[in-house]
């Protein structure tokens, strides 16, 4: 049976809302079992406010918490006991196939590389979160911030990645991929994403569409992955975020306004929900940390049970769909001639 | 009498919407005149249709358009009675104090660097546009994609002009500024935004906020600038497009699913019309495009008339409002040691 390891002290709200999100994901899908690295006292506490089949639930004491003011490399190595890393311990050792975290992003990148390790070939793995499209289902973002600065080989990498995620999760047999530029024409972009360009269009293994924009990110409805260097992929995620919170914000206050507006206001309330759920980023789960040697999903750090069960989910059917396995198979068969990076990418031959 | 300079062949609706648009700035603000640069007989065609004061429209005869396949600087060299080209010399030889064009974006770059010329000691213009924000008002972005590559000390030139901008157009005494970057702390960023994240801190003739991130965009409602490298400016600027495209497709969908909501739909009519016009990019007006020895605003291609009378107004404060002369004040009154460029930026000094 499938199991997946849950940092459950990791995040704005544990271990309540993580140990309450893994019983409703207990609950939904009845085929996996769950270790909770974490306090065992507190957990148990938790654990008792649910039913729940005991031999899907195991518990490994881990009650120390890496925050966000911890510095991460340090944090991992010296916190041995820390939920996070006992989480990427206990899947290292094979004790769990997947692993969810709702923890400070720079402990889990850095556990996840010196705990759990890379996929063979993959010198930079990377955070691909979901965002809500046009079409109401979402594009993949990938890298959004875990490398600052890229090569074209590391581009075609996240390209590769991210289509064996999308295959194995979203069950997309051919997914679309975009390569985020200041533009669509080929000589947009600096050297590397000019070389990424001219990379991807040689690569049978993924669908390449080509440059896209940052408005295709969430407008175009014909593709499916979006690749970026981790900094541009940041800021357009955040961007993104901000507008999204924004516009809810102004509706909100448009609707609002005066009494009359409000009693209209209960009236569309179930349309505006709707909507609001079509937008909503806790059902879209978390980012998953492509290129380690088992499926890593990270939550938001203000994951709430919802948000955390949908990361719950996402790791299972990471699994399931066998997309370290994808990752792994695309890989090998590149032809090395035809991927060989450019000359600025040189050393990571 | 302030005098604006109108490329009234650029942009999809020329010259209908030009001229028509020219005409309404006139009758909302009765003190400056307008020079029309375009096909004569198709201008007059135009004008035909309005009731105007014929002492403060000018026609300058050009007849030539440049498009988006002409190559810009090629076309700027050889198109010399395209319609941009001659109203960028009309403004150079003191025939008009401003200018605004729905133009080709790189063609009228190039004729402003080229025809127009740049403030003595900026050696990288910067196109600026107005983005809604939570407060109703707007944050400008500098630079969204004049500049691919910069360097510290062309994100501080940034800061200093969006700045004189920001108090000549929108009457903000001190805005506040920020620098886009991955994040909020000091060691965020490559070495060019550590090095302008430093630079921004010791320069007194701006206020600084800080490093921002990607949401502060719209949802930071204590400041007023954001200053980014072009690239980055340009994919957060497109990305926050396609995520109000977007929203605003799938609220339009919400509300007209069936009839029942169809029904609703109409009585919260004027709240999404309200609610949309705060997200309107056309009110906004175009793009302020700075470093130039005069002020040059660059409107939206698909301008229809409001969106170019916003335009031509842009202009008209940015001319009352001393916006260059403010821009090279500020740059005169830096003192040389404490902004002297840090070492990668050496040739700049």
């Amino acid at each position: 049976m499938i199991k997946i390891v849950i940092d459950a002290m990791g995040g704005d709200y544990a271990p309540e809302e993580q140990v309450k999100g893994a019983i409703e994901a207990l609950n939904k899908d009845k085929d996996f079992a769950v270790v909770l690295a974490g306090d065992e006292e507190k957990l148990k506490a938790e654990l008792a406010k649910y039913e729940f089949d005991p031999s899907r639930v195991e518990i490994v004491h881990a009650p120390d918490v890496i925050t966000g003011d911890d510095v991460p490399t340090k944090a991992v190595r010296e916190k041995k006991n820390s939920s996070t890393v006992a989480a990427f311990r206990v899947l290292k050792e094979g004790g769990a196939d997947g692993l969810v975290s709702s923890g400070a992003t720079g402990a889990v990148l850095a556990a996840g590389i010196m705990v759990l390790g890379r996929i063979k070939g993959i010198s930079r793995p990377a955070l691909c979160p979901a965002i809500p499209n046009l079409r109401g289902d979402q594009t993949l973002l990938c890298d959004c911030g875990a490398n600052l600065e890229c090569k074209s080989i590391n581009l075609a990498h996240f390209a590769i990645m991210a289509t064996a995620y999308a295959q194995a999760v979203y069950g997309i047999e051919k997914p679309k991929v975009g390569l985020l530029n200041n533009g669509t024409e080929d000589h947009k972009g600096d050297l590397v994403h000019q070389e990424a360009n001219a990379l991807l269009k040689t690569m049978d293994c993924i669908d390449y569409y080509g440059n896209v924009e940052g408005r295709d990110i969430m407008l175009n409805t014909d593709i499916d992955i979006v690749v970026a260097d981790g900094y541009t992929g940041n800021i357009a995620l955040k961007a993104v975020e901000g507008c999204a919170k924004t516009m809810g914000n102004l509706m909100k206050k448009a609707f609002t306004k005066n009494l009359f507006t409000k009693l209209r206001s209960a009236l569309v309330y179930d349309v505006i929900k709707g909507f609001k759920s079509s937008m909503d980023y806790e059902i879209m789960g978390g980012s998953m940390f492509l290129g380690l040697k088992k499926a890593v999903v990270k939550g938001h750090g203000n994951s709430k049970a919802r948000g955390f069960c949908a990361c719950v989910l996402q790791a299972v059917n990471a699994v399931r769909g066998n997309m370290v396995e994808k990752i792994s198979e695309m890989l090998e068969k590149i032809d090395a001639a035809s991927i060989a990076p450019p000359a600025s990418s040189e050393e990571e031959k």
